[in-house]
């Protein structure tokens, strides 16, 4: 209710701020009776750790996650797990300055409209930082999704800035510090090292997939699987528009074109995006995000203060000069956290049913 | 949980298929002691109504709205208010056919593979007629919002087709049939009859905003202002894509382009949309959506049957060639409904605040 | 939130007030594929309806269910099904000096203190009329639990005012007006005939059980089994005492007595009432209530006015004697409510689970 | 939904198990501005903390309090509050017969039966250990509720096994390990003695009230302020009745009695506890919950073994001989938890409401 917790029936609040001692989650509605342990979660907590490339943030968290409960012999048992993160390296006296003035593009100042209080150290609760637990818990949903329907999730980067990035193959993401989707990287490097030169930042562009994804997911009216997905997106930090499928490109579409035509061997394309109606039909789930620039950049910009007089403020710190870099493990841990509450409502409401269709299923990335 | 019911504190549950004996309602959760009468509902339920011009479905429903309780003496009681709205016009025999199909880019297939049932008469539950008691609802909010906040939301058609539609006035919105803000509508008429004869249907882009809304609404990690819109515009039917602000165009902007500039007078842009890190800044909130064409069409399609063999689908009765055109009063209810229920919460959770600056605000549409 | 939805995954919201045009309630998340017509709620809509016997208010309603939605071809199809049960014999002039004073142990002081404004007219929407739809969707919760687990929910009075009411059978039940067990009534007819003649109410104790309820209902903190059968039945209207099991009899019990021994062939006692560590065994539910006195007495009370004024009311209208009379089935539906929500969420969790041993019962009614 | 969350606006997630590295648990909604550190806390943590007489466990845990989130600067920042507790006392090797038995009155055998697996070293998920993070999140919610309308929360021991205890004065309460409302405790003692003895234990009846409670808190139909206190108590562990006011004995009283009169100088009793209409009057709320005897004793008791068979159980390890002993600050902290979340509630809905009177007041115990 006050936008900390995701989910019902796999429901994970998330606490903490970016300079506080810890951040973390807790993780209520885990099916009882799956191996976890800490190893199950630190490799997605390492592949969003800020400090691991020049072109992110140089803060330094060793993200280490703990297991706190919910887990006994190496089992899950049903009740809820809390995962810990420790912050090390706060330098909140980077922020003294921020304080008082309010970040053109900023959470600042609606945080403050909001409480009459906020934490400026490092952005407090509206820090990116807060995205290492959702990806923790998405590492745990992820891997029932795995073992249950041998579903796989997986992201890249398509744009950045202006530059389009084309989709070689899936085997090149874990070799670049951009997850992008190519052998050479170069040209990204160069751009973002200019950027960083010029005192900016850009944005990017997110393409997230799931596969595997049983038919009969997500609700009719309100809770469809692709309005979640949406809710899921546009709530990570800087994300500004979000596509399912053919997304904004179908406005132009015609009927003919866009509804993806159905033959026993299986689809014929994926406008949908793996929904229909709000509900998946076992084709791969598509979705892409609009991650917006940075707003703490060097570059001086035209604010206002505290009393509401007009002033200049430029960021120091550690920050992002494109936020999109390290989305895209966190884009994942949404979508597979989204599927696998509606794997959860779906055995709820429809433990009978029994579909009268094997599903089809096609690949079109 | 089973998708039905729209909101917490202003919580809407939506019942009925476009076939049955009636569609409506439930509002829990609107203060009490506001005038409320039939009259306040049935002007938008008129704007969204079909039969009302050649370019939609010619199923002609009055869509007379009756309230059923949570009223007392012309004023809202603060207990739950019925709305109930009776179908007429249902023309059934017209689905005999697509229950034994399923239409590409529809939801015939994903019910089926959920429920193990379907209705298919109107496309049941899933069909657009669905939007009708979302869109009683909202003029409910809009009403509570105008008298408290003077809170005006308002939408227009931005692009049919490949017709990109410019912003010439709010004044033309209520003159046409598409709600386009121009004066002279003949090219998408013309637009609309070939694409009729042709058999085929097209998308739309629409575009939302509100204004007067009060600073530091939305929460700050899960139940972002801009998520929860995200989730109720990608929820309407036959939505694929969702823009705040600045939108997918944010990817290739720069941070010192990006960051509305703010000033003792007012922000200097809104790529922001109105929101920043999930919460209000008190700025226009500013929304686009891209809506699929139809997938109910004549053209004939290449489809499977219930037995899973390879068939044709040609779909007959009564459609939209593009469901967009009624779209921007259900977008406007859905924007009215999710700002309600974040200046509801709001109230519960900080009616102690005293925002410490006066909201800036500026228009950019 | 507003408190007029019942459940999650199997929620029903309930709306009207008891001399408005209609009450009823939508229900939302019934499994689909069940047989359902109207001829299947009737029934417990017959058993709570007043005007039956001299006992109970003469207010005349034949409460007569209208299934709206969520039924096709006669099964359930998984979306809502809302109930309208119209009202017809509303005699609201006999509520005009009740609106300028508030009735001892009346609704009608705490409503206009929490809404500002309330409806006078038979209680509005605190009148137990409101009990109606939920004992309507009892009745399809029940006919669930019967077909998936042969589960029986029964109930019957066991004390009225003084006058304890040993149990003989289940039997008698239906036979006499009060849902007492016994043969013969005669004792609680004059008992009622003198307190009806002194202008005067009395309370009752009601017992429900549950037969057939699978082990593994219910939560481990806070939505305990038990718990929540304690919400919802001090949520019926007049009721101010639940005990499960022993009840209050275990405070002077010694734990080698409470504990229910376990044997092989099943549990020797069940002072637990089915219920341990908020969990179902598998044994019975078994739940009594404490009904108070109606608060509607035609003897004259002191009290104060809309002025704050000291004077006396005098409650004319049709009133229940005893409201405990007609508890009985409105608890059964409410037990079977909350076991229909447990029931759904333990698919949900734990569908995995195989439970390593088969349910020991015993009977012991 | 899997029951380990308490409330909706100011919700309480718990987490943790008896012999795990920690509990603990986590507050959303907690409104921001109030000065709040770990002293505001600890008192009622130590009141319930084990060790602290020969009357109860001897498991020495200092539950200190560690505050990880959500303060800044000294006070609340409206996000998430963790409270984070380490056990260090565990004597895990004592469970190890109990893992391949099920102790009569426990939820050894309903937890295996729900999830498959359970945790056994002391009690696991089911041990009132984790009524310490329900106490530490009551503190932070007495403290509002003192700040902003003076309430008062307060409970006393009414009845320990067969012996009623009378209300002396509030003075003794924490003159005594029973939270008895005596000046003499002797015969307590002894009674406490002769059972730890004997090996056996027995129940307890606590009452707790809360004055200055305002009026108008708690909805209509379903989350009735009597109901969801119901709830709360009657989801404590051990309890197995419920009683709101009058509570039981209301069955035998006559509505002349009963129904509470009014005067301009206050009420003339409390027969309702404060709730009328499942919504409050301003008078005190007064609960009084029935704690049976605790199930772990050391007398060898008639059960069944993981394999089904017949065996017998005896429960070493530290346990409370009366469990109800401890229940007196629990009990508290479940009654501050739900009236804050209705305080809450009643100001999103009816900000905007002025009460037509001034509340009407008198005290009863």
């Amino acid at each position: 209710m006050s936008g900390n917790t995701f989910g019902t029936l796999f429901a994970v609040t998330n606490f903490g701020e970016s300079h506080g001692p810890a951040i973390g989650c807790v993780i209520d509605g885990c099916p009882p009776g799956m191996a976890l342990s800490e190893e199950d979660i630190q490799p997605d907590l390492d592949r969003r750790r800020p400090g691991t490339s020049r072109h992110v943030t140089q803060r330094q968290e060793e993200d280490r996650v703990e297991i706190l409960s919910g887990v006994y012999e190496g089992q899950t048992t049903g009740t809820p797990i809390c995962l810990l993160i420790r912050n090390t390296d706060q330098r909140s006296k980077d922020y003294s300055e921020i304080a008082q003035t309010f970040r053109p593009g900023h959470a600042d100042y609606s945080y403050l409209q909001k409480y009459g209080v906020r934490d400026p150290r490092g952005g407090g609760r509206s820090s990116a930082r807060l995205t290492a637990p959702m990806v923790a818990a998405g590492a745990v949903a992820k891997k029932w999704l795995a073992q249950k329907y041998g579903m796989l999730v997986r992201g890249c980067m398509t744009q950045i800035g202006e530059i389009v990035i084309p989709f070689e193959s899936w085997d090149h993401v874990p070799n670049n510090p951009f997850f992008a989707p190519v052998a050479d990287v170069s040209a990204l490097e160069s751009y973002m090292d200019s950027l960083r030169k010029a005192g900016d930042s850009c944005g990017a562009r997110i393409r997230v997939t799931a596969s595997g994804v049983p038919p009969g997911l997500g609700e009719p009216l309100y809770d469809k699987l692709d309005a979640d997905i949406a809710w899921a997106m546009m709530g990570i930090n800087a994300v500004k528009g979000v596509d399912i499928g053919a997304g904004f490109a179908s406005v132009a579409q015609r009927g003919t074109t866009h509804g993806d035509s159905m033959t026993p061997q299986g689809f014929r394309s994926n406008n949908a995006g793996g929904v229909l109606g709000g509900i998946s039909t076992g084709q791969d789930l598509d979705v892409s995000i609009a991650v917006k620039p940075t707003s703490s950049i060097i570059s001086p910009r035209e604010t206002i203060n505290m009393q509401g007089q007009a002033t200049e403020v430029v960021t120091k710190g550690r920050h992002d000069p494109c936020v999109g870099i390290r989305a895209t493990p966190i884009a994942e841990a949404m979508l597979a956290l989204v599927v696998m509450e509606h794997a959860l409502r779906q055995r709820a409401q429809n433990a009978d049913v029994n579909p009268p269709l094997a599903p089809i299923r096609s690949s079109f990335l």
